[in-house]
């Protein structure tokens, strides 16, 4: 298929590989020349705008963009892609943005005639190169099923989460409650050596009762527990502080609109903030145990 | 052998039958009649007075009860079991208290000649007449050797955490991060409904996601999405609210005595306390999602 | 002076009366007709849209609206007041909103030659209605000059708070240590009395201690302290929990744009979501302390 | 009178200074006998033991300790106070401790025919020094009217707070209002700040609305607010941050016991106490701004 990408950077760049792998072909954009001229030599044609793409004779598009305001801009700006394609262009936003975001763009370009949907991916840089990202994707089935074989050069678990928005709505309250439980256990381990336990011990104890979860037992932010997680090398690599930062504040930012309480993600938001405050936020999310160890 | 034990309680009654079935003889006492007259129908032999069962000749004495202030007083009080037992009588006591006073009346049992043992336990009600119950052991290398197949007749995982102490630091420990992941999966949940999804659908993806934990695949707090957990029978059974306060407590006290910040536990204590004061104290743990949804 | 005013709600009709009684002539709008209608009776000429309202050949126009999506749709919208006045007309917005929208409208309407103040009041509908109301101005000396006459004739304390949107800084930071205050009086006079003291005592001691503030001195929360609060008075009256609600929702969200953490004000405001979520946003908001009591 | 005075530091040493300016006779006890010698050479009888304060013959005796560990063993341990005084002898406890222990304590001293009286103070240092203290005080009518004289020699404001042990709970429910109240000032100084705002201009407009509290107008966090506050001069000074951390971690505690919420009391406490883990317990309270502004 002929495909449009929009967003190049650490996440979409590899996506957009994938693409080319799987056989399709691939008009993109970038603000940034170099991220276009690197997939041009993978075999991709450069567009100069969201415009251009749009007139390329896309049958799909696909934006990965950082804000709710970017992709306002990219899909209904005036040089935008809804106001420049034909009717049946398939749209798939794998932004992380807010559900209300999402779901007015979705509302937009339905009426127009262009069925959209929204699909955040977990996984990391690691997963977009591999092609073994997780989609959480909302829309109708029937557009569902249309991008499943596309979402699947990309990644391996495409989940379809209900109808527009719901794909973000899984995503950030997922991420809050990864964020939540990072604290927790960043908490409970630190908690538990200041009382004399070693961290090992307490690590394995954790991971076989009822404290028991991904943030224990596959990202241990207490040092020297996991040899491979980012505590071990100094917080490097993994899911920046700054990007669960991001989603915290989108979480909170939906619960304040759909009028829901959400308090221990709303303390969890300034836990993080108060870190990347003190200049952390490029280290791993399972950093946050240094504010409680004295050492942020 | 001559077992002692005190505290026949909701845990400590079916703890005591299930030493009876293994083969032990045991001499028991509890303020309560009743509870006494229930194990000596069950073959124990009753005593009048903590001091009574020391005086009985017992190898072993097991405790099982409520507060810091009742062991202190079991065991240190004129009329206690450290006042009247000869030196070198194993003490274990399985009571869930704080690790301070644990180790305080350690200090002292030692300091006569009797090795003692904390091994507070987790798996319920349900556990301890199942005799599945698993304990966090804390104390020297040789005494654990010494009571593990004691113990290993009440429970199937028994847990050795390190020196005096370190089993009530694992409980706490470990159950303040449940409490704390409890309240996140309710919020997470919550949320997502608010904004449109269907939980069993959130509940699927968080299990296949980084959020999963304990308390979303095994104890959902959402109605409905797991048939055998509380949620789904009105919250009756399981782990009631004012047991994971008490727990969140004694984390937060020991976490002050140790100077070590623990936010989020502190909030889901405070939570908790909310919860209690709206006399929803009984139900398990998993309802403190009421507090998100406007029906507490 | 001819004036234009939008908005005739609970706060801005009242504001308007005085216009009208300081001797200004003034041209209306609101949708609901029949607060429209009151302000003619009370001399005020009707307009049926705000685009008609800036084609009244206005001086000025004083705006009073709920959000900052309405204020944006007023004013920047198709057939709102920027598309339809001249230049030179002073434009005054009193409603309380985030200070991003306010400065990105003032920013518009400056590029086309209208000098904008944001203008957030504090006094209550009482204030609005005695013509004593607080206002808190944003906006270039000269043009805070020109205003004061006229904001004069609705209140009686005028502050200039700095450039463009400090009105409104001003205000979100003045409202979120309220809820700040009003929280911590109600959890300071809900343990006092926990604890075995009488709330007047507790309360004379805090108004001459390092405790005292507004919220205890003038609006204490416990009931029968003060005879004139609305704590006496079945929590009636005063300033609703929904409106500190929004403030404190206004506050945290512009403090997570500036990347500022706000932990107290983040939980204050999640408080004030569970006590509304309850079914009590109605209350002045010193109820809060009902979530501490049990009451709620 | 003849006086005894357990407890010569930084505030015991100068209040028992004043007790001998005014005329009283003073037997004296500290462990730290510099502390001994310099009262001695004011003109004061030392004593090596509390018993021995006990047995001089005092008419009333004053302590000032530092926690209710201190408190329990000079009352009660073997070489104690009760244990050695006739009856009659006042006893009146001025060191800040929680609730609860000091009604055991109280209790004890009043079976065995000596009257106590909980006599917190607030005021400092410099307080302390000039006898112009306040005093909280808990017990019986009578007891308060005979203790007055002598506390009026220390202090010039005494407030009779009620029942045996209600001294305390003033000190701790307002100094727990007072710690809310300067985080809250201090996030709506950082926030005004960040979003634009110059903090004079701020603290003003607060100092005159509803946000105004005794952290805003007397001891304002921002640097340069206030000339003579601590933040003005590096926070040095003032009531230390660890201070106000140990009466936040009274007023959880006695909450907890009495199963009251208190919500942002926790929040506080916890702020405090990872500020402190940053090495900054020696910082006037007021510095807890740092935290909030990356600083810490």
């Amino acid at each position: 298929m002929h495909i449009g990408f929009l967003g190049l950077g650490n996440m979409g760049g590899p996506m957009a590989r994938n693409l080319l792998k799987a056989g399709h072909s691939l008009t993109v954009f970038d603000p940034f020349p170099q991220a276009v001229a690197a997939l041009v030599e993978a075999g991709a044609s450069a567009a100069d705008s969201p415009a251009a793409v749009a007139k390329a004779r896309v049958e799909v598009i696909i934006t990965m963009l950082p804000t709710a305001e970017h992709v306002k801009q990219v899909y209904r700006g005036k040089d935008g892609l809804l106001a420049n394609i034909g009717p049946g262009v398939l749209l798939i936003d794998s932004s992380t943005i807010d559900p209300l975001s999402t779901r007015e763009v979705a509302k937009y370009a339905l009426a127009q005639g262009n069925p959209m949907l929204d699909a955040p991916v977990s996984g990391g840089t690691g997963g977009a190169a591999a092609g073994t990202l997780t989609f959480m994707v909302g829309g109708p089935d029937s557009v569902f099923d249309q991008a499943l074989p596309i979402l699947s050069a990309m990644g391996k678990n495409i989940v379809h989460c209900g109808a527009a928005g719901n794909g973000q709505v899984a995503k950030i309250a997922n991420n809050m409650l990864l964020g939540i439980s990072m604290v927790g256990v960043a908490e409970a381990m630190a908690l538990g050596v200041a009382l004399g336990m070693e961290a090992k011990v307490l690590a394995g104890i954790i991971n076989t009762s009822s404290g028991r979860c991904w943030s224990s037992e596959v990202n241990n932010p207490f040092p020297g527990v996991l040899e491979n997680a980012p505590a071990s090398r100094g917080y490097s690599g993994g899911f920046g502080s700054d990007l669960m930062l991001k989603d915290l504040g989108l979480a909170t930012e939906a619960a304040r609109h759909a009028r829901q309480p959400v308090a221990l993600g709303a303390v969890a938001q300034q836990l993080y903030q108060t870190f990347s405050l003190q200049g952390n936020g490029g280290l791993d999310f399972s950093a946050i145990i240094q504010l409680f160890r004295g050492e942020a």
